[in-house]
């Protein structure tokens, strides 16, 4: 007689499982992933977003394990806060394992931790559940998806995956390993939806090394290739491009040329001798032999990209024939700003080439509607679950594996905290635990729901008026005039006079007749004064805070 | 002997020209469109954007009229707001005038203004100007381009424009002009940029009729069809495909409401009697001989899609077997919008049908490069310059236009507030005027460099601390404590002993020995007890605001 196996997705932001997934069996839980998300527009001020991990501390005991499929940060960047309340061994490979250990030790307050390599066709067994790591295809080397054999059955996570068959580390997703699986039989498949929108098969990152060989040759100067600094295939395929035009590459931006430092060290970038080199030796090349691969294709504000297109970069200038490859897909959310930094670059003289107006310049690492097809093909699972999409791509998944014959009852749509149990005889969502996200705001950790951020949501549209009100607590009188101070809301100077006669509406609101003044009545008199008032003359509902001194 | 023209673009929120153009010819100036923008998420609290029309109302005796392209929000909307200071008539064609009517009636505070209808072949002079309009295709009906007849040559301004030769409405652009106009000899193209970066053909809006068709009738139960409340033409195709698949139709929103009453009482939509009705009605029928149409294609909070998405609606609930169809593209910044939008209506069981799963379910209303070049290839300018579009849009497009024969240095890209002049010999950047924006907050018009926006960014990021400190004007002391209230920054509660630190160490530096206290030493010093306290305690940079009260 089995347990049935336990599903948990932790705070994907929207994207369920994205960052975190808890398998439970029986007394042993591994978890799966411990990525970072990073904030949307809304969370104002927030640097950002780990996965609530309330769940797994509450059953520290029984954590065996974190399995990280691949090394991208949306899969391992919350370690250094995970382990700090969880003192479970870490599993990656191997390239997965060296940006981790990067990443561990340049956050203090970690403390000891336990970091294992593993690689594909390795086994681990943690209590009654064995982890068999198989290898995919993803836009970095070392992409794993796992399968969790229990008593229950079998259990398949892709990890984030396409299907290359021709990828750039020449290692493709293991279909053979995915087909024997298959044959043994699958209770649950647990596959990355990210695409689940998109018909078709997502193009080989081969189409990328045409595209840029291609834009390297034609380019009558200068290249700049803006990318993830985690891509370490594209880098390779930059560097790749780069000889073939003659050219030599430098990398910009830190996290760039520590990855890049890093990568070819470890020998994930391979290159003739003298073609990666530092920024200073590239600068006495023509221009026509340089080439720089740099950080911030999403138009991040602060990453090297962006200050050369506001001319703020110390190092790099735009100069005539320049040409920009923008090497990636703008994440939602981020459109405006990529946008923003094409026209200054364009402004500035060069050429921009994105997906956009330059088919190939960029592929996804994630697969579209066939290879999910095939996925589901290969593996024959009972039950499936979409996971690492938000909601409407979670949907197209689970149409897409009704459409290939997984019954639809068998298929369960679940969100970030919800507990999915499955056995042979059937599943479902038998509870619902803390599983949304938790906030990093310079040095602190917020709730979801923290008053602090609802706070800065107001103040950033309608502005905050503080007043304050000295009075005698004695006699319940007021002391002196009130003091109004507002940020955010009207131009103080140009509105002095409005402000004038706000503070006499509090003055003559607090000599009003009736009791005594305390902090209470303050507080209700200042509100009900200018509310209104605020609202008539200037169209808008400023915070009001009353601040009533005892003297 | 003649003058040169000027062309001056205002306001476009980087979409040059898209809003407002000033084009002169010696004492005459005629003013091409008067529209807002919306605000762009970094503009916090800001509820609409305007051209800045400095120069015209510093130039206002020369104004002699507006002349409106077609009816939406982007090229009329500033009218309520323009038309206060500059008391010029307004011309425009039939549907634009109706929809301004409504418009100008909406706000208080214009007085009197004289609007005026044009049709297509029409011509109005203005001084030296003739002003000619003919008719174009754009995703509304009565869209026109104008070509201005001056004594310097002719200049042509697109509008906004497509090329479909079967347009809803049927009338197409108008081909035959364009080549007489351009036999005749054009100084100076103006034409649109919008999708200057898209390779091909715009379709059809015929493809979008075949689209919704096929949408209404294999949905099994009620359709909801989001789009723009001006797109007049696309709530024709929904009604049409309404009739066939034995639906009716009643629209949903404030704005789509009123648009439809006028344009069936102004015969711009037509059905057969009892097609349209209300919402009460319609519910009556069975689903799947219902169709609404609404508002809130953007995903805005406020209309009514993204209130039905929320469960906020009063009126409308998804049920089983809901269709709703995005039938709009989505503006550059609203995507995180729509994709929240799609997965609540997901989550709730619709089934959403857009741009992406749906092909033909909308087309864009601008021509993409073949048709750019078909403009170019029939008028044959002598100069050209792009308008309506972000920098790197105009740049696809003047590349586009040597492309198909215009001298490199024939094509100028300007921005908003160039003053470029342009006579048979030549052309140049002459001047720049006051061309950029201003932001309507709620009831006040801000310029750009408000430092209210500037504090509302600062706020919404790191929140804000105000120290309050009563003191003796007299003595030069401290009188007790001081007070710190914040917002947005710590959660007060949690932080309650940090705060208390902070209490203490403004006390402190307000004792410490030296010269008695006045405001600049209290600012002085409170701002320097705590900056670095609070950097260090939480990472964050707070607005500091002391608040000295002599007492």
């Amino acid at each position: 007689m089995t347990n049935p196996v336990r599903i948990i997705p932790l705070g994907g932001l929207g994207e369920v499982g994205k960052n975190m997934m808890a398998i439970e069996y029986g007394d042993d839980i591994v978890v799966i992933d411990a990525g970072v998300m990073f904030p949307k527009q809304d969370m104002l001020g927030v640097d950002l977003v780990l996965p609530d991990t309330t769940y797994l501390v509450e059953n520290a005991e029984r954590v065996r394990a974190v399995l990280i499929t691949h090394g991208h940060e949306d899969h391992t960047g919350a370690l250094p806060y995970v382990l700090r309340d969880l003192h479970v061994p870490v599993y990656a490979p191997p390239l997965a394992r060296d940006l981790v250990e990067v990443k561990l030790r340049e956050h203090s307050g970690v403390g000891r931790y336990e970091l294992h390599e593993v690689h594909p066709g390795d086994s681990l067994t943690f209590g009654e559940i064995t982890a068999e790591y198989f290898r995919v295809c993803h836009s970095i080397p070392d992409a794993c998806g796992i399968a969790l054999h229990t008593p229950a059955g079998l259990i398949v996570h892709s990890g984030d995956f396409k299907i290359d068959h021709t990828p750039v580390d020449g290692h493709q997703t293991d279909l053979q390993r995915l087909a024997a699986l298959g044959r043994e039989g699958v209770l649950l498949l647990l596959s990355d939806s990210t695409y689940a929108e998109v018909p078709g098969y997502t193009p080989s990152e081969q189409i990328v090394g045409v595209a840029l060989d291609r834009a390297l040759a034609e380019a009558p100067g200068r290249v700049l290739v803006a990318t993830f600094a985690s891509l370490i295939a594209r880098v390779q395929q930059v560097v790749d491009a780069a000889v073939k035009s003659g050219r030599k590459v430098a990398p910009a931006g830190r996290s760039m040329v520590n990855n890049v430092a890093m990568a070819v060290a470890k020998g994930y970038i391979t290159a003739p001798p003298g073609t990666i080199v530092t920024l200073e030796e590239l600068a006495s090349l023509p221009p026509e032999r340089q080439t720089i691969v740099l950080t911030g294709a999403q138009g991040e504000p602060l990453a090297v990209l962006a200050r050369i297109a506001n001319r703020s970069s110390r190092d790099i200038e735009i100069q005539k024939d320049d040409t920009v490859v923008i090497s990636a897909s703008t994440i939602p959310g981020n459109e405006t700003l990529v946008a923003h930094v094409i026209d200054n670059l364009t402004r500035q003289g060069a050429r921009v080439l994105t997906r956009r107006n330059t088919p190939g310049i960029h592929v996804q690492g994630h697969a579209s509607q066939e290879e999910l097809k095939l996925m589901l093909g290969l593996i024959k699972p009972k039950y499936f679950v979409p996971i690492h999409g938000e909601y409407r791509m979670l949907a197209a998944h689970a149409e897409l594996a009704e459409s290939v014959g997984v019954e639809r009852d068998h298929i369960f749509v679940i969100e970030d905290g919800d507990v999915l149990e499955v056995e042979d005889a059937g599943g479902a969502v038998v509870d619902h635990v803390p599983g949304g996200h938790v906030y990093v705001d310079g040095l602190r950790l917020w709730d979801v729901r923290s008053a602090v951020l609802r706070d800065r949501r107001k103040l950033s549209r309608d502005g905050i008026v503080v007043v304050v009100v000295p009075f005698d607590n004695a006699t319940g009188e007021a002391l002196g005039d009130p003091e109004i101070v507002t940020s955010g809301f009207v131009d103080a100077e140009a509105s002095g006079e409005m402000l004038d006669r706000a503070r006499t509406l509090v003055a003559e609101a607090l000599r009003a007749p009736s009791k005594p003044l305390d902090e209470a009545s303050i507080n209700g008199r200042v509100r009900q004064a200018l509310a209104g008032f605020f609202r008539d003359e200037t169209g808008r509902r400023p915070m009001i805070v009353p601040l009533p001194i005892e003297m």
